[in-house]
């Protein structure tokens, strides 16, 4: 729409085109076209995007700094939403980096912590970093409909951005799901599918209807847009990084679910050094992963020495890490190999004994996920695999308020008294 | 602490120093020193924070936009918070200004609405921003511990304050709230007192624990220190300008409860006009309240052409709003007559309607606070109040996660299905 004069580029003005090139396959390598697409034709191996390292190179830190504050300023490091006008966001991220001093000494980590808290999304969950790359993706690439199988942040997020876009959106849920997580779904006002089944039969369903022709024209958030969702995570990386005043930190401690996550800060904080936007730091950076004890295979992999990773039925409170085929399990594994990391598990008490010390600590409420991230960082500590005289990042992908029920039986008022300076006195709290 | 060298003063340097100058009483006029002081010693008026007209005018619009992305870059305009490292407080502000077109268009407004969303705050209420103001003047005037009497999202937010200082804290609360209410306080591990009692007597409870012997280290917020929490709510003001481009919107709809907040950004777009960072509009603003029919005291006093508000006892889902004999509501109504504007109240099915409408066309799940903002402004221009040709701004003061009760009987899934491609179809899904 522009004219075409050639004006001279400022270094603060945004990219305007996708430095996305194509699809590569994580398995054989294979390339394809960037489009809705996320299995190898070849060995049916998970699609991942790749970028012109030229085009990466040119994105400046004073690029990065003029932009807005959320995952857009990293447009340049995205395969879509370069475009400002076309985005179909919430706008998230830039979510706050906690300084943790208080949690630091109470574990006996001598050296800074930070908590990555994005509970500060505006659905409370990362999901809305990779929703609006996802779906930004999605529209341009021509879909009229907006869709995922899910069991709670992810059902929230696409709900959201669909209704702030005005675009259908259809969710499909498990029909046994707490009333909770139906109503922060529903409410945004779009289709919203119960099914008879677990989990898995929504997720199968989701995987035979992206098929059909009559949902050609339907995104399904995390099947067939999903190497452009995947991409939404690195900006968790970036943002720490930028945080930190452009400087990768020692460790980062991360919870797992299908195990993508890990691998995509990981990422990001390659991207970083490659295009010279942060040195490397000399003693590199070490990654930690985080499950629970009722869904663990990742882990437990990890700890067989494997990296083929055997499915679980999952269990227990952590229930937006229960992904028992984890997709991304040997990817996350090889990263924390490479970095010299450790990945542990942490059972229903620990998790709920890690969201009220994160909550004591920082004043961060916590959804389960994050309590498992911080009742694993005190196991590696414990255990001597996470070193306490280096700086370490934990992250809190989610919120409290979600998941109430976890902390309910356990905290509760201090005192119970009559309404009178008398019943003050007699509970002790006059002195 | 800083020597005495005068060095020129930069454009974008933060203020260092405090540009209150007394406390006056808003009955009588009479000044007090900057102490922890709420009501006047002459005529029981409440008391409220003056400022150094000659401090204020100082203040720029770079030194704003160089400072940080939270209610901190006005702190030339607040009474504490000057010295970043005194502050208590978990950085609230710069919540999103959401564009949202899509309600205007369902209302029938021509003009631009923007939603002003303070759900995005740390703790997910406005009350963030006050808390911040009234602890970190709490702190400079050498309390040592925090209290407050709540019901909800002030209980959260001086928890979590607490918790993020390392300062203890003491949250009076009745003894018959909701588990959910309880636990969102509890997590932060503080004092967590239950009192045999309504809200009133909790109330009262803290009014006389205030003026002990004991209780003289205890800052409550919304008590001894109240004349400081209430200048935190300008910040709402302060930022909706900003974000607009410098420029204070033709219309705001705020929800009242103690009436405070409204009062609070209307002074806020003053002093902005009397500093000179904003230009006055030729046509003033216009402030709108809005009420729950169930707590309705302010309203009725403006229906009825009088400013004396009658208490009455709250009834009603909105009940973040439910103060029964509201401090400042004369102050509310004579904000709303200088600038034209107008009161109404939504009953309890219209504040649903209002939740689920808002969610529907802008993707932000409010509590119902939001709710009764919103189905206020629908009735403002239903009834011709409100100018659907003026720009308007409407206030969402918390997050629909803390009330989900209020919509979970409406909302639910759009269809039932089996786990498979007739079920489906036979939902008509397949087109």
């Amino acid at each position: 729409m522009t004219s075409a004069i050639d004006a001279p580029t400022s270094t603060t003005a945004p990219v305007r085109t996708s430095p996305a090139r194509a699809l590569v396959c994580r398995g054989c390598g294979a390339e394809y076209p960037l489009a809705a697409q996320h299995a190898c034709f070849e060995c049916f191996g998970p699609l991942e995007v790749a970028y012109d390292p030229a085009a990466l190179a040119q994105v400046t830190r004073a690029q990065i700094e003029a932009g807005p504050r959320n995952i857009w300023r990293y447009a340049g490091l995205l395969p879509a939403g370069q475009d400002a006008a076309a985005r179909v966001t919430l706008d998230p991220g830039f979510t706050p980096l906690v300084a943790a001093p208080a949690l630091a000494a109470e574990l006996g980590i001598t050296a800074p912590v930070h908590v990555k808290d994005d509970s500060a999304n505006p659905t409370h969950s990362f999901k809305d970093r990779v929703v609006s790359v996802a779906l930004t993706a999605a529209r341009g690439l021509g879909f009229t409909r907006f869709a995922c199988a899910s069991t709670g942040n992810l059902a929230n997020s696409v709900a959201a951005h669909a209704a702030r876009a005005g675009v259908p959106s259809i969710v499909f849920i498990p029909g046994d799901l707490e009333q909770g997580k139906i109503v922060t779904t529903a409410v945004y006002g779009g289709e919203l599918v119960a099914i008879d089944g677990s989990y898995d039969d929504v997720n199968r369903l989701c995987g035979e209807l992206v098929e059909t022709d009559e949902f050609e024209d339907t995104a399904f958030v995390n099947v067939n847009v999903r190497p452009f969702y995947a991409e939404g995570s690195k900006t968790l990386g970036y943002e720490v990084a930028e945080q930190l005043g452009w400087r990768i930190p020692s460790q980062v401690v991360i919870p797992m679910a299908s195990g993508e996550l890990l691998t995509k800060v990981d990422k990001a904080f390659s991207e970083l050094v490659e295009i010279g936007l942060v040195d490397a730091p000399a003693d590199g950076w070490t990654v930690f992963g985080a499950q629970s004890a009722g869904c663990n295979p990742i882990a437990t992999a990890l700890h067989q020495g494997t990296d083929t990773i055997t499915p679980v039925k999952p269990t227990g409170i952590a229930k937006s890490l229960n992904i028992g085929d984890p997709a991304a399990g040997a990817y996350a594994i090889e990263a924390v190999r490479r970095t010299g990391g450790w990945m542990d598990y942490a059972d229903d008490e620990e998790i709920r004994a890690g969201i009220r010390l994160l909550a004591r600590t920082t004043g961060v409420f916590a959804e389960t996920a994050g309590g498992v991230t911080v009742a694993v960082l005190k196991k590696l500590v414990d255990a001597g695999k996470l070193d306490p005289a280096k700086e370490t990042v934990v992250f809190n992908t989610g919120e409290g308020l979600k998941t109430l029920d976890a902390v309910a039986g356990q905290v509760g008022p201090t005192h119970r008294i009559k309404p009178s300076l008398r019943g003050v006195r007699d509970a002790g709290l006059l002195g």
